[in-house]
């Protein structure tokens, strides 16, 4: 049977640490404030908007949501970017993406103030991520599968680890992680061919397809490192990883769950980054 | 016996089109000229300046060097950017790096402006990279890699593709380009246990470690194409690639030669992307 890597005692131990920082900051008047921007009312975005709210209240993080309309301009949203970059209250800016099509990303991304990106959108951020710079803002969801295997002592050096996306908000950044731990990184993606040759050779896979249940146990081996970054319903309409979890989990060495993998490591990250931004301000 | 990839035609086909692009910016009376910015005397920078002269005279892009002495000082260094950056003489700016050790390299890539970072200094082109948009300034050994792949007709859609090297000016881009053609990407460096197995395993195998004759026959088999980007010295004082290339030519598919390879097409790739900035001005 796997060990089983679960989430929350890493996002605990993120959040003890937290706190402490946010005591350490009162000393100098600091308190980190988090400027959400929501446009519209995409389900999605509004659970994980509570989910950060309360985990903000949880460890001192002032919190403030912007709910747009979503048929503003960019702009618009471009002068509400400026004015929170100016307000020396905000340490923090998150705003949810994807954004409304006629909306200009790349405007937004290029607007927000690289000091106060806490979700690593601006080009300057994610270059500095593609140096191999993983100490400032980086993207939270490969930031927070780096955590789980840190927390979980698992050897990176020299390891093959093998990953399906290559996303910028995944896959890209988090093999930029891994080489900075002397991993040997493969990415895999919808396109690569005997997939299954790829992560069964690997001491660590990880997998963010969206696609629920997809990785059975013809992926993985007894010597198999899992970790779950994908998020989607199955066909009962339950929340389901990337990983046919039922069936691999006697087969594999270690495997996160979903839910309470990778996902609830990722606001841990999220609010930490809110309180570095609070003490460069 | 392994085809040869040889780099002067590659390098001849990108400098006719150069040729015919500068023709049509003439009607514009744009001429396309680069500023060489040298510090100090070092033989190797001293060598590829001769090349590139040359081969800017060749295809008519005027060229001028900025011989600086060595003990500049950073700020002194920025001044004379900034001053090129503003000059509507100069399409492209090349700085020879490394720069000497008591300038502050960091600045000086973030002073160059954007639009004539023809070497791909600067963190926002860079940052493009990353992101796959690879049709701009992108730096240049990389993309001879990639026109050698592509004159050469080598298909890399769903094709294992190893590089050795993890830098920021030849392994990192070239997994990214290569992910834009929809290869499988893994990058292996010192750090790696079992190199072999990987470029075994691979269709494409590149190498960049500037270690003289490393890679012999034990790397690769009938199936390789080698892509070969290191340069150095050999026991002789001759200048060899990464790959023992007597030993491997019988074995493998197909290779590159150096010199002769990816090197002489590095240079075309340079000056094709001053013609893009003075297209751009």
């Amino acid at each position: 049977m796997a060990d089983v890597l679960k989430g929350n005692i890493v996002a605990n131990k993120i959040k003890e640490q937290i706190k402490k920082d946010i005591q350490n900051l009162k000393q100098f008047n600091k308190i980190p404030r988090l400027a959400i921007v929501r446009l519209g009312y995409n389900p999605g975005d509004i659970s994980y908007e509570k989910s950060i709210i309360k985990n903000c209240d949880n460890v001192g993080i002032e919190s403030k949501v912007y709910e747009i309309d979503e048929n503003i301009k960019t702009e618009e949203l471009v002068e509400l970017i400026e004015k929170l970059n100016k307000d020396n209250e905000i340490s923090g800016i998150l705003v949810f993406r994807p954004l409304p099509k006629h909306i200009d990303e790349d405007v937004i991304r290029n607007v927000i103030s690289p000091k106060k990106d806490v979700d690593c959108m601006h080009p300057l951020n994610l270059e500095n991520i593609f140096e191999g710079k993983i100490d400032g803002f980086a993207p939270c969801t490969p930031k927070a599968a780096m955590e789980i295997l840190n927390y979980y002592s698992i050897p990176l050096e020299g390891k093959n680890v093998v990953i399906v996306n290559r996303s910028m908000v995944v896959g890209k950044p988090l093999a930029m992680m891994l080489l900075e731990e002397n991993a040997t990184v493969t990415i895999c993606h919808s396109r690569t061919k005997n997939l299954s040759e790829f992560t069964k050779n690997a001491d660590i896979v990880v997998v963010a397809l969206g696609n629920a249940k997809f990785f059975d146990e013809s992926y993985f081996t007894e010597k198999s490192i899992v970790i779950d970054i994908g998020v989607s319903l199955d066909e009962n309409g339950k929340l389901s990883g990337d990983v046919n979890y039922d069936r691999v989990l006697s087969l594999v060495d270690k495997i996160t769950p979903v839910p309470g993998g990778v996902g609830s490591v990722t606001t841990s990250v999220l609010l930490r980054q809110v309180v570095l931004a609070c003490k460069n301000m």
